[in-house]
């Protein structure tokens, strides 16, 4: 009845991000292969994502296959009273894989825990979110060339941020060298920095976000500051405008460099940086699609 | 323009509901044949029923069908004050078969009157779930091995639950006896105490839910037991914890009793029943997914 | 990075409108063609719109297509604060065609200058829909036999109506005689009143609707006249009866007369008339269906 999922970027070696990160690149040549013809996605958005949902149902089309689902709770039997258990129990019964998106932390191990069909985690609260991790690491290797030894600085909110984090942890296995900029009150956990420390992982901290600051800079990975997140808006006000992307920030940046952001932005990156050829955010959106493909053909044991 | 629809189990002869059951048994033998290439399932969810929805769609899309439609009818142009009469006939001329959901007593009937191409019925308010009360006899038949002279329990809220109306209904060409198990308030209502008497079929009623009355049951069908039902909330104080089935309850009963529940279930099947091998009830909802693909092709005339 | 896009019928060339009509000519014996297996169609309803949104995803499921998107945009990441350039940047990385409904004038414009993939204009606010206005002019040729020299009545809202203004648009190629038909509020605008002017196209004014009116009318566009578009509740209680067509309106009428309306109708057409020859509302609405199979395959190149 355990299936293989696809719950944690920390489940992952090295060989299996490098070997998923292969196959996303055979999807890129060819994203249209039908090694999925007569199975079910299922598409399970407990809250809306559209950016994902819209990236896992393309994949699962471009495979072949079909797509059944919801896109928000409001239309699932969740409201109810249903629990998870059981709404995955009948949705694994129906279809061949779940993608699934949860507020609550930990919703897709406990999912992948009593589903009968692989579960994709496509986002449990503050938790995971493994697929745009993956994502990031597919868009870092294309554009460096390499995963190894490169200079990625972190921009906006540490604190709260998934994808930073989990970006933080899949990248052990590569050597990097961090920047953590974010104003205090979104400063980059203890947890992540003690785990940057036991793993040997050299970072710099700083609240100044400027030209100084990046001119060393590889990837530059921004994140939205959410005025939620502060509970003084005063504190909110101060800073919203300090850690905010131009173009000409990028003047003299290095010529690799590379700016990545999980989307959708706010105004955290200028319109005017959008034409820039060091902006990647849009073509790392697109990745997305081939990192899917790599990761529903990987939990369906489906070699391409 | 008369087309053939599936709208009660009332309509249903006794041959009818076996030959469709045989259909069935050769869709989950292989649930994947492409019969509906190239052909449109229209999925109209008036109202959300998240269950009901997957399977008619997952049946769709295993056909080999595409589906158009809406899960609630909130996006739907009846918020524009269009009749249900312009809906069906709009979609009508789109899909080629359509199943609805809908919250109103008789609106399937009545889509199958203005209706160019065939109505399934997915459930029309307290009326008929026809589609349901097939996978419940399905379920009955394959765990019994046959639907022939049962003993069958309908515990819970016996007045308005739909399931257990259609399902007693459906079985007077099979020779069942009832037990009716269910607080006074949510008690049988005559019209069916009539039906029985009338056809012949033997029942008993209880309002007490215990080991020694269903010590020689050979299906138990729960029902939630729903806060709204009751005028006065102390009464469903009262009563929502005597309709709730526990594992230690199943101790002494018949080696071949089945546990089935239209689902969702909120607490009146206690998590313990799951692992019991006399729970049945996701397997019931599995077996929806064949049902609804031999009910399509049957209202589309298409032999498998 | 520029594509053909379908934003305005005011684009649309003399020759194009009527090749684009004998495409939809060919989609009408066989609406079931499978050029564009492999490819995905976005749809992207930033606010609902059932017949219209069914009816491109009918057209894309019937092309052999499959389909992404939301049905209204409280499901999408608008609700995060996302600009449109954003969202349309990233659904067409991943779909190949986009076909899109938005509330704001210009929407369609613009996203047809950010996206890298073809936009088909599904309705921006009050400005067009000029799929709609293809569908009113395949059903005009179809019931009438040529587009040319008819006399066109329009009713009710001809001020916001915007299915009437692009409408009177197209014609202007075909040498129509105009009749417009309105209470004193909802008066065609002295901006098309000029473009007819201009165009030397033929028009009379009344606010009387009736058996006289009509006599000589070789086509009848009903539309709704709604509640809000009035700032004084008592003007709409007084003229909402007036423009409501009745079958005994169409005793003396011609033969060839039809009547079309864009659905969803409310009571501006009394459901008597639904089963007189001369109604032709529900097949209008299915035309939509091969016209806009027509649309998607010439903004992809496409030849059938």
């Amino acid at each position: 009845m355990k299936s293989k999922s696809f719950v944690s970027i920390n489940d992952l070696s090295r060989e299996k991000i490098l070997s998923l990160l292969e196959t996303a690149e055979k999807f890129e040549e060819n994203p249209n292969r039908e090694v999925l013809k007569g199975k079910i996605v299922g598409s399970l958005f407990f809250e809306p994502s559209t950016r994902t949902r819209l990236s896992f149902e393309t994949a699962a089309n471009r495979l072949g296959a079909s797509v059944i689902g919801f896109s928000d709770a409001a239309t699932s039997s969740a409201t109810k009273g249903e629990t998870l258990k059981d709404t995955i129990m009948m949705v694994s019964s129906y279809a061949d894989v779940i993608a699934m998106r949860h507020k609550l932390e930990g919703a897709a191990r406990y999912a992948s825990e009593v589903s009968q069909v692989p579960i994709i985690n496509a986002g449990d609260g503050a938790n995971q979110h493994p697929s745009q991790t993956m994502l990031d690491l597919y868009s870092i290797k294309k554009t460096q060339g390499t995963l190894e030894g490169l200079k990625i600085h972190l921009v906006g909110d540490l604190k709260y941020g998934r994808t930073v984090h989990s970006l933080l942890h899949a990248m052990r296995h590569f050597n990097p060298t961090f920047c953590f900029i974010s104003p205090d009150e979104l400063r980059m956990p203890e947890e992540y920095r003690l785990f940057c420390k036991k793993n040997n992982i050299p970072f710099t901290e700083t609240t100044e976000f400027n030209e100084e600051v990046i001119a060393d800079a590889d990837i530059i990975y921004m994140t939205r500051v959410q005025r939620e997140r502060f509970s003084d808006i005063m504190e909110y006000e101060k800073v919203k405008n300090c850690y905010r992307l131009t173009n000409a920030m990028l003047a003299n940046t290095k010529e690799n460099l590379r700016i990545l952001h999980p989307l959708p932005r706010v105004n955290e990156i200028a319109q005017d940086v959008d034409d820039n050829p060091k902006a990647y955010y849009f073509q790392q959106a697109q990745n997305g699609l081939y990192v899917r493909e790599a990761i529903i053909c990987d939990v369906l044991g489906i070699n391409i």
